[in-house]
C-alpha cells in the first residue's frame, strides 16, 4: 500500500492573486467540481473574511455535493489591536461555514517588526488566541506559518514558536511556506526535516511559490523530508511567478516518488484539468507545461523520433497517457486515420463503409485547417459537417446569399446599436430579415433565426451556452486571426462548433451556421 | 574571491530543437553577440556536421570579433560502421573551424542496445575513436554523455566507462545529462558527486532538461555537488518541454549561492536578454517567467503592497534591480489605498498633493468598474486616463460625434469586407474619415487614425501590438459582456488599454480611444 500524501489546492485563493488570473462565479464552482472529481483533497475556497466575492463562493458551494473534496476557509490571525471575538475578518471566516479554516501567521520576525509592528511575544498571542477562537467554535484549523522558511533561516527558535502556539491551541496540521520562493531545494529539505522531527505525530504540509522557478523542487524536497501534504496551484497561478505548480507535483509524487495522491486512473486526467483551468480563466495554456503542455512530448522529426519509434523510454520520461497526454509525432500514416476512425464513430457516422483512403482524406483536410487555425478538440460539431462534405454527403439545408451587420454609435455616451440584415435561400424561397441585438453577433443571431425558423421550427430549441473568441496570432493586433468556438444545446445534446477568420464577425457567423446545421443534421439524417 | 560556474549556452543548437522556435541566419548572429556581451563563456553553434543553415552560422561568426565566448560546434561520436576519418559528420564538424568542439555520446546501455543497435564495446570504441580524432586534428573537446543520469540508474559502471573513455582520449570537460528531463534534484545531486569524486580534476558540467519542472533544480544541485558548468538555454527553449532554463540559474548561482558567473554588473542586463531573446525568435515573452518576468515582482493583494511599501524584503526574494527587472503593483478589486498611490506614482501623477480621500475615491472608481468587467492590471494607460478624470484634470484632445461599422457578406463564399467611418471634432474642426480593415474593429481603427493624425501627427507612431477578447460571462453567450485588451507601444513605451461592452465593437473602441489619449497625455503632459 503506498504512503498518501494530501493535495491541497490554492487556485481558487492563491491562484487568483496571479497577474490576469481572475474566476467568474459560476467558473469557480465548475473549478471546485473538477479538483473534487479529480481528487484533490482539500479546495481552499478563498478569502472568507475580507472579500464579498470570495463569501458567494462558499454560498453557492454549499449547495454542491462534493464527493471527496473538503473546502477550506482562508484567512488571517487576528488584528493586533482587538479580540479574537470582535474581530470582523474571523467573523467573515466563521460566517463561510466550512469544516475547516486555514489561518495564515506570521514566524519571521522581519515580518513581526517591521510589517506587523509588534512585538514576537504579541503575534505569537495572536496566533494562540485566533486557533484557540476558531477551534472553540467547532472549526478544525490548518496553520500556514508565512515565510517560515525565511524565517528559520535568521531565527529558528522563533518560527517553532509560532508552530507550538498554533499546535497547543489545537491545529490539526502546520503548512511551512516559502511565502517569497527564494529558498534552494536543500534548505527546504533540510528545515522541513527538522520540523517533522520536532513534531513526528502532526500532519505537515509545504507551501511554496516559484521565484526562483523551483516550485516544483521545493515542495518535491518537502516531501522527501517528511511533508504530506502538498499545497499548490493548476498551472502554477499565483502572485508573481506563481505557486508551486500542482501540474507538475502530482505525476512526480506518484509516477517516480512511489506515492499515492489521486492513484492512478484519475491521474490520467492531469491534461483535462490543466486545459479546463486554462479554459475557466482564460489564459493560454503554455504548450512548453511539463508533463500536460501540447509540446511535452513533442519529438521533432530525426533522430529523436526515430528512436523514439524503437523504444519510446529513449526520449520520454514517462509514458505521455499516464496524465493523459500523447506523444506528438508525425505518427504512422495508418494510426492517425484510425483516430479519425474512432471520432467518426463516435460521432454516429456509419464508419462500416469508410474506406481507408477516405479516413486519410479526412485526415488530411483535418490537418489543413488546423494548419489555417482551425481546432476540432471542442468543436465536434462542425467536425461531423467536415466529415459529410469530405464524404460528399453534405447536404445544405440552406444557402446564404448573404448578410450585413452595421454597428452604429452616435455622441460619446450614446448607446451603441447593432443591427444585422440576413438573405438566405430556403427550400427554393429567398427570404431577407432583419434582427438587433446586444452586439453584431447577436444581432445576427436573430436575423438568422428570424430567416430560417418558419422553415425549420425545431431551431428554436437550440440556445447557445457559451461564446468564447482566442486571438491566434496576438501581435498581428487587430488584424491577428481570430478563432471563434460556440457552445450550443437543445435540452438533450450539447454540441460545439468552430469558426475562423481575420474578421470576428465572419468567425462568428461559421460557427453560428455549423451551429444550426448540425442541430438539422441530428434531426433529419445526414 | 567567488568561485567560477562556467556558462555553457545551447540556445542555437538545442534550443532551436523546440517547438515553434527558430532563428533566422542574422538572428544568429545578434544573439551570440548578446551572450557575448552578457559574458556567457561558452556558446554551442549548432549541428556543425548535419545541417548547412548552422554550418552558415560558423562562417558568419567567425567574421565577427567576440569578446569573450567561445564558439563551439555540436555533433555526435562517429557512425557505428566507419573509421571516424570517413565520416562526413566529423568532417563537417572540422570544416566549422572552431576552437572547441562537443561531441555528444551514448552513455545508457538501453540506448547502445536498442537505438544504435551495437555492444556496449562498440559504443565506448566510437567515444574513444572520435575524441581521439578530433584532439588530433587540433579541437579541444567536450564530450556530453548523453543519457548519463539514466544510465548510471541501471548500470553505474557502464556509463563511468564511457567517461572514462572520453577523458582517456583527451576531452578536457565532460558534461553529464539529464537527456529525457526525469531526474529528480538529489538523484542528480548524489550522481554528480559521484562523478566528481571518481575525477577530481576535470571540469563536469550539468546539462539537464525540464520535463519534470525540475530543470532549475537539478542544474543548481549539479552545481551543489561539485559541477562547474551549467548547460542550458535562455528562456528555457528546447525540445519538449524546454532545457534548463539559463535565466534562473544564473541569477541562483550569483546571488544565492556565492558563485560568479558573468558578475554582478551584467547580472543587470538578465532581463533584457530575456526580452531580446525572445524577440529575435518571435516568441511571447512568459509573464510570470521566474527573476525577469512582467509579474516576477507584480503585487496584487493590498497587504502584499502595503508590507513591501515598509520593506520590500517582506515580499520580494531578491531585488528586482539586480536582474534588471522592476516592481509592479497592480490595481484590482483586491487592492488598497496603498496600492493606487504607489501606482499613480509610478505613472508619473503628482501624488505629493493627492490625498487620501483622493485615493479612496480612485479606488472606489475602480471597483466599481472592476464589477462591472474592466480590468486595469494590464492597462496601465486606460487606469491613467481614470485617474485623470476622477482627479478632475482629464483634458479631451478630441470629441467623438459618432462611429458605424458596416460587415457585408455577399454569398457564401465571397470576401467578407469591413469599412467604417468616423466622426471626431478636434480643435474646433469636425473630421468625417472613412476606413476599410480585416475586420471591424481594425476598419474603425484605420478611419480613427485617417482622422486625428492631421492633428496629432504623433499618433503615427503607435502601433498595436497585441488585441485580446474575453468573454466575461460565457453562459451568456453571444449576449456576454465583453472585454478587451489593446497593448501598443510607440518604440519607447509600451502600455495597456481596457474596454468593456456587451457589443465586442464598442470595447474595442473604447480600448482604442485610451491608447491614443494616452499616448497624447505621454506627449502633451495631462
Amino acid at each position: 500500500m503506498k504512503e498518501k500524501v494530501y493535495i491541497y489546492d490554492a487556485t481558487l485563493r492563491d491562484g487568483a492573486q496571479g497577474e490576469g488570473i481572475s474566476f467568474s462565479d459560476t467558473a469557480k464552482v465548475r473549478f471546485a467540481r473538477l479538483l473534487d472529481d479529480f481528487g484533490v483533497d482539500y479546495i481552499e475556497g478563498g478569502f472568507a473574511g475580507s472579500n464579498p466575492r470570495d463569501r458567494r463562493f462558499f454560498d453557492d458551494i454549499r449547495k454542491e455535493r462534493l464527493g471527496h473534496a473538503r473546502v477550506t476557509a482562508f484567512g488571517s490571525t487576528r488584528r493586533k489591536d482587538c479580540d479574537a471575538k470582535d474581530d470582523p475578518q474571523l467573523a467573515g471566516l466563521l460566517a463561510a461555514d466550512t469544516e475547516w479554516v486555514t489561518v495564515y501567521g506570521k514566524s519571521w520576525m522581519l515580518h513581526v517588526r517591521d510589517v506587523l509592528r509588534t512585538t514576537g511575544d504579541k503575534n505569537i498571542q495572536m496566533i494562540a488566541d485566533t486557533v484557540g477562537f476558531l477551534r472553540a467554535a467547532g472549526r478544525r484549523v490548518f496553520f500556514d506559518a508565512e515565510h517560515f522558511f525565511d524565517g528559520y533561516k535568521d531565527d529558528p527558535a522563533y518560527s517553532m514558536r509560532a508552530l507550538e502556539a498554533a499546535l497547543r491551541e489545537g491545529a490539526e496540521a502546520l503548512a511551512l511556506c516559502d511565502t517569497n520562493g527564494g529558498c534552494l531545494p536543500h534548505e527546504v529539505f533540510e528545515i522541513t526535516g527538522k520540523v517533522c522531527e520536532a513534531f513526528p505525530s502532526v500532519q505537515v504540509g509545504i507551501h511554496t511559490h516559484n521565484d526562483s522557478g523551483l516550485g516544483v523542487a521545493t515542495a518535491l524536497e518537502g516531501v522527501r523530508a517528511g511533508a504530506r501534504q502538498v499545497q499548490g496551484c493548476m498551472n502554477g497561478y499565483g502572485e508573481r511567478a506563481g505557486n508551486t505548480n500542482l501540474i507538475c507535483v502530482i505525476p512526480a509524487l506518484e509516477l517516480k516518488m512511489g506515492f499515492e495522491c489521486v492513484g492512478p486512473e484519475r491521474l490520467k486526467k492531469m491534461r483535462e484539468v490543466s486545459v479546463v483551468t486554462d479554459d475557466l480563466t482564460n489564459q493560454r495554456p503554455d504548450p512548453r507545461q511539463p508533463y500536460v503542455g501540447r509540446s511535452a512530448f513533442s519529438h521533432k522529426a530525426g533522430a529523436h523520433v526515430n528512436a523514439v519509434q524503437k523504444n519510446p523510454r529513449s526520449f520520454e520520461h514517462i509514458a505521455p497517457e499516464a496524465v493523459g497526454n500523447r506523444r506528438n509525432v508525425l505518427i504512422s500514416e495508418l494510426s492517425g486515420a484510425s483516430n479519425v476512425m474512432m471520432k467518426a464513430a463516435e460521432l454516429g457516422t456509419d464508419v462500416e463503409n469508410l474506406d481507408k483512403r477516405q479516413a486519410q482524406a479526412i485526415l488530411e483536410e483535418v490537418k489543413r485547417r488546423e494548419n489555417s487555425g482551425y481546432s476540432y478538440e471542442s468543436a465536434d460539431g462542425s467536425f461531423k459537417i467536415l466529415l459529410q462534405k469530405v464524404l460528399k454527403k453534405h447536404r445544405p439545408f440552406f444557402e446564404l446569399e448573404g448578410f450585413r451587420v452595421i454597428v452604429e454609435k452616435r455622441g460619446r455616451d450614446a448607446p451603441c446599436i447593432s443591427e444585422a440584415t440576413v438573405k438566405v435561400k430556403v427550400k427554393g424561397v429567398t427570404e431577407l430579415t432583419a434582427g438587433e441585438g446586444e452586439g453584431p453577433v447577436d444581432a445576427l443571431n436573430c436575423a438568422l433565426r428570424a430567416a430560417l425558423t418558419r422553415f425549420y421550427p425545431e431551431i428554436g430549441d437550440i440556445t447557445l451556452t457559451d461564446y468564447r473568441v482566442r486571438i491566434l496570432d496576438p501581435k498581428a493586433a487587430t488584424r491577428a486571426m481570430t478563432r471563434v468556438l460556440i457552445e450550443s444545446g437543445d435540452g438533450e445534446r450539447q454540441w460545439g462548433t468552430v469558426g475562423v477568420s481575420e474578421n470576428i464577425i465572419e468567425a462568428s457567423w461559421q460557427a453560428l451556421l455549423d451551429s444550426i446545421e448540425y442541430k438539422l443534421y441530428e434531426q433529419h439524417g445526414g
